[in-house]
């Protein structure tokens, strides 16, 4: 069972315990463009007593660089370097562990954050923002020529997801089964400022139904994510923790990666999700409220 | 095991046990806009033998008025009160079935043919083709007003799909569990002249991810459809037969409803799918290359 925190003491023992802290941003600093209260203060008190923080984000519509810019906009402080998103994770995993050839490019259903991550590791692509691709006339099958250097295929959270992009996708899978099927992050849905809103795993799923088969996901929970972190940063798991807002993304990655997991309920998973007769099988190792409760051990 | 039909005797036999016909079209009368060879032989020779034809289609992105265009086009006699499409059965589903009041709205992804079959039943619909939710520009949720009369959420094949209708739709059943979720058909795929591409099942998976639960599918092979074609014409099931080339929508509709069944593996089944050690568990009574095989009997 998840220890609740509560006390100043309960607060305390957590900073003193880690070293390394990995924050989920959706749902746990911010929701939309709203900055969950006190998000700001504790992550210049962990910065104070020289903890390392690593910003840890499910989110592909936006390259590093461009997420940097949420965090200034918000005034969080946040460097390039900080921060894995499952866009990068995505072109570091097709560039070092698929090792497409360089000849070869991506068909990309998703946004501007998925192209910029592959062009900084050389990865050409095609779709994506082409506007060629972002109509919504009927797609147009019978002129359309396939490009045959199409090696892979990368599915993020599209908000302009059409039926062109998703037959494309579906059309480079179905006729050649050596294409690889990858998605940035499989979260059905993200809290936006106003609500939930269908997420990467919603918007790729036309392709996946299909197809009749499943991607391989990059994000959290997998490990793909963690393998990109741990090539950039040297931490001890031991002394690591990971905080979301989401079991079956940010809870589950921490605990396949053998970190301490620390649950917020300022985002998507509400309290009954883990308590009740229905309590989801994933449990985090400490649950609080927000990240604004650790204002009680700030001076 | 299927019996396999040869010979002119067996396809003779066929004609002489069987008074009604049902026919799938997209796969087995004709491949997008290319006819299957002899198709218009087999139903002239039907009516000539006074069989009773009838077509039963998943196709919802046309209302029968507009799908009996589509038969005339290619040259093949059939009358508006012989189709049953899934858009139809879907409206004919919520007004007698749902008995959806009349204050209250279907909100719709999917296409003119939808929003025509409503109309024909009164009921009222806003979202399908409204040139204010086809955009691709992203969804301003803060902006959006829900409107409250919105009583059930129909899904069928948009290729205007977008990232708008699938989040309204998604927000109407989410914020109202009381508001219905109905699809007209949950084909993963469909045939078009060109090659397969993503069908109702996987446009609208989108909705049915994020929100975690499955429609209520109204086409083939659910027993909704048959209702309808029940309510409309009196057939002796023992001497009705649907020809169809899925297994999971044509072959499952008649199994399910009483009928016989015939396979023509001119659309999406293929031999290996009837045969070997991957075969599907449902069965079809017979199977053929194509309703062009019948020719054979032909004089």
């Amino acid at each position: 069972m998840a220890k609740r925190l509560s006390t100043k003491q309960d607060y305390q023992s957590l900073i003193d315990d880690y070293d390394t802290w990995l924050f989920d941003c959706d749902g746990v600093l911010w929701e939309g463009n709203r900055l969950i209260p006190g998000a700001t203060d504790i992550l210049a008190f962990l910065r104070s007593q020289n903890k390392s923080v690593i910003f840890v984000t499910n989110n592909a519509t936006q390259s590093r660089r461009m997420y940097k810019g949420k965090f200034d906009k918000l005034g969080v402080e946040a460097h390039v370097d900080e921060i894995f998103g499952s866009a990068y994770a995505a072109a570091v995993y097709i560039s070092s562990v698929v090792k497409l050839p360089k000849d070869k490019k991506v068909y990309v259903v998703g946004m501007a954050g998925i192209e910029e991550e592959l062009g900084v590791e050389n990865i050409q692509c095609i779709g994506g923002t082409d506007p060629v691709d972002n109509t919504l006339e009927p797609f147009d099958f019978g002129s359309w020529k396939p490009d045959p250097s199409v090696g892979a295929v990368l599915c993020g959270l599209d908000l302009s997801v059409n039926y062109t992009k998703l037959s494309k996708a579906f059309q480079y899978l179905l006729k050649n089964p050596e294409c690889h099927f990858l998605a940035t992050n499989g979260d059905s849905t993200y809290p936006s400022a106003y609500g939930l809103l269908p997420g990467a795993g919603a918007v790729m799923s036309p392709v996946k139904t299909a197809l009749g088969r499943e991607p391989l996901y990059i994000g959290k929970p997998n490990p793909t994510m963690l393998e990109c972190i741990k090539a950039k940063h040297h931490f001890d798991p031991k002394r690591t923790i990971m905080v979301g807002d989401r079991l079956n993304t940010d809870i589950e990655f921490g605990r396949n990666g053998g970190l301490s997991t620390l649950l917020v309920l300022s985002g998507i998973t509400k309290e009954s999700d883990i308590t009740g007769p229905n309590a989801s099988s994933t449990v985090p190792e400490y649950v609080t409220g927000s990240v604004g409760d650790f204002r009680a051990v700030i001076p």
